[in-house]
């Protein structure tokens, strides 16, 4: 499987040389005949964006949401670069489109790595060329492709969902998991499904609403943040709510890849809220839960500390009644009405001690329900993250 | 120097049995005569607010603003502990009442520790009546309630302000630093100036805005936070603007030996923002620094990594234009327009390496200011915090 494999699709990766490490740094998505096909994408919501974020966001606004190809650097976000960075980020388009033969706006750009440096452009402009040169379908470009997008991540993350009439696959890097001074999650998928801009937009902008958004590392919002998905439509139309599902299912499968590769981290958590006023509510409630660093340290210490819980849950914005709350851990009842009841305390410890902890909050006020992924706090995330070298 | 300095307060404080240690666990504050004198209280907005929160919160209310005395228990939060919690609130402010021979509305109660486990009522029982017993003027039985609020404090926290017309005088606890399963800030005040509880209540409200409420450890609001000050009205009637000032002196004090006391800390930092659109959104835009895990990493490591403040300011919700952005570390700037420019790193270095750290923020947009103190994130916060045993 490989972001090439719905039809219509070409990719490749190479070492240009950004990385020091001489790992694959430059990736090619394109349209296997050049063509601009129907293109959405979702950016980061911070307004420190960085250049390229900038720079897609015109290109797709320009093309009327088509693109040929995007093209991916690794190993600097150019992010809190300026004017030079926004130059650096057009001129990487206007090179792959130009050996693509297609228009400058029709190519998406994406990089991720250190915030506040200059991309080293010699390399990236040699290494262009021979990237769309070496550009294929099949699996090996495939790989190349996904290999190239990597910062610190453990390995490739690529997923792929086959459904009768279509197909849509995907390939991400997010070893911003744990180790966000490389911050960016970028994930990539295609389909061979027939949409057009406007529907192919609002899919994916609900398929990533319940997915990448959904999880929380540390709280903080990447200045490189994308998500793009382009349709060749070369399976004719597919039904509307089958392809919502399937991106939706390729979106969380590669989610799930990202908490799994959380560097330095061995235990992920997952806050289900429910009975809130709202679903808004509730998965505002469980963000504030899965965001806490008393709730992260707990769960590094597999201690059930449910306290801890009530009083985010208490401190999230959200309607809430503590008299009304009732806590799980793995379906373990340990607060009920807002106080502690008896309970086998061998099954709580049991489920904390494995690799994903469920907390189940309810509210009693509602009928909304929200769930967000977490990552407990260690010397891991510490030792990630204290320094840039 | 003691809490008892301002004329017309007696104190005192005592090891009741709470803790297991043998350390002292019960404090009194109360007027020399047993009137109830002008009081005001800030509270927790935490929607978890714990029993004794509760408890004082409706005492004051059916008092009009006036108290004779304040209980205060350390080693149980009595928080997340229902009915019940709320029956051993009340009961220990009527237990407090009647040894001083006062209304039980005219008692407000604190509680600081673990929370979601029962109070331990027997020897608090026990203990009030002995602790009414020994209340006293003087440093002594000042140092004995300071000490009876700590709980995993290194030290005693008081603070003393005089000016030539009036006194203020106070003692707080703040382990909750770093050590926040312990996570309670409590601090009390007293006065010998002469104010109505109107016109009190506000100029402490304005005192703990730009002290106690402009800090960060880890952006939880803990379910007990509490902050009391009473007024004896000995001294008489006081100029009111040196009493906001007399007051906020007092709590930045107290504030800053807090921060001075957090537990495996060894670096903290003052975020500094200028030049937003008004004082809301610069201090909105400093706690977001302030509370940033990566940040605080960066703190940790003594890096200079300014992208990540960058990328802090430009998702705090407040109005933002990187290309205006400077950031400085004590006095250095690092990035101006929004990019790096050349600047003397052995300066910033050196300035990292201190216990305080200044990052300054401009965001060249208003004259909004606002300031923002945090504590680093290391291995000694994991520690302190990854289980309650």
């Amino acid at each position: 499987m490989s972001i090439t494999t719905p039809r219509g699709f070409v990719a490749a990766g190479l070492a240009a040389g950004i990385k020091a490490s001489g790992a694959l740094d430059l990736a090619l998505l394109a349209t296997e005949d050049g063509a601009a096909v129907p293109t959405a994408a979702t950016f980061t919501s911070n307004l420190a964006a960085a250049a390229p974020v900038q720079v897609s966001r015109a290109h797709l606004a320009a093309s009327g949401g088509r693109a040929a190809g995007v093209l991916v650097s690794s190993g600097n976000a150019n992010a809190a670069t300026g004017d030079r960075g926004r130059a650096d980020a057009t001129a990487m388009c206007t090179l792959t489109a130009d050996a693509l033969g297609v228009a400058t706006e029709q190519i998406l750009v994406c990089s991720t790595g250190l915030i506040g440096i200059p991309l080293p452009m010699e390399p990236i402009e040699a290494g262009i060329p021979r990237l769309v040169a070496a550009r294929a379908g099949g699996p090996e470009a495939g790989a190349d492709a996904a290999a190239g997008i990597l910062t610190t991540d453990s390995g490739r993350k690529e997923v792929l969902v086959e459904y009768p009439a279509f197909t849509v696959a995907g390939m991400a890097k997010g070893a911003g998991m744990l180790a966000p001074n490389m911050a960016t999650m970028l994930a990539f998928l295609t389909t061979d499904a027939a949409v057009e801009p406007g529907p192919l937009a609002g899919l994916l902008q609900a398929a990533v609403d319940d997915t990448f958004n959904s999880m929380s590392v540390d709280g903080c919002t990447s200045t490189n943040d994308t998500v793009v998905l382009m349709a060749s439509g070369r399976a004719g139309p597919g039904d509307p709510t089958l392809l919502v599902d399937a991106v939706t299912e390729a979106c969380a499968d590669l989610a799930r890849q990202m908490a799994a590769d959380a560097e330095g981290a061995e235990r992920i958590f997952q806050v289900q809220v429910t009975g809130a006023r709202s679903d808004g509510e509730a998965h505002r409630a469980a963000r504030k839960v899965a965001d806490s660093l008393l709730v992260k340290c707990s769960i590094n210490g597999a201690d059930p500390y449910w306290g801890r819980v009530a009083s985010e849950l208490g401190s999230a914005g959200v309607d809430f009644d503590m008299d009304r709350l009732t806590i799980a851990y793995g379906g373990t009842t340990v607060c009920r009405g807002g106080i502690q009841v008896p309970y086998d305390t061998g099954a709580v410890a049991a489920h904390m001690a494995g690799s994903l902890v469920h907390i189940e909050c309810g509210l009693d006020l509602g009928a909304g329900t929200g769930v967000v992924m977490g990552v407990e706090l260690g010397y891991g995330y510490i030792d990630e993250n204290r320094t840039t070298s």
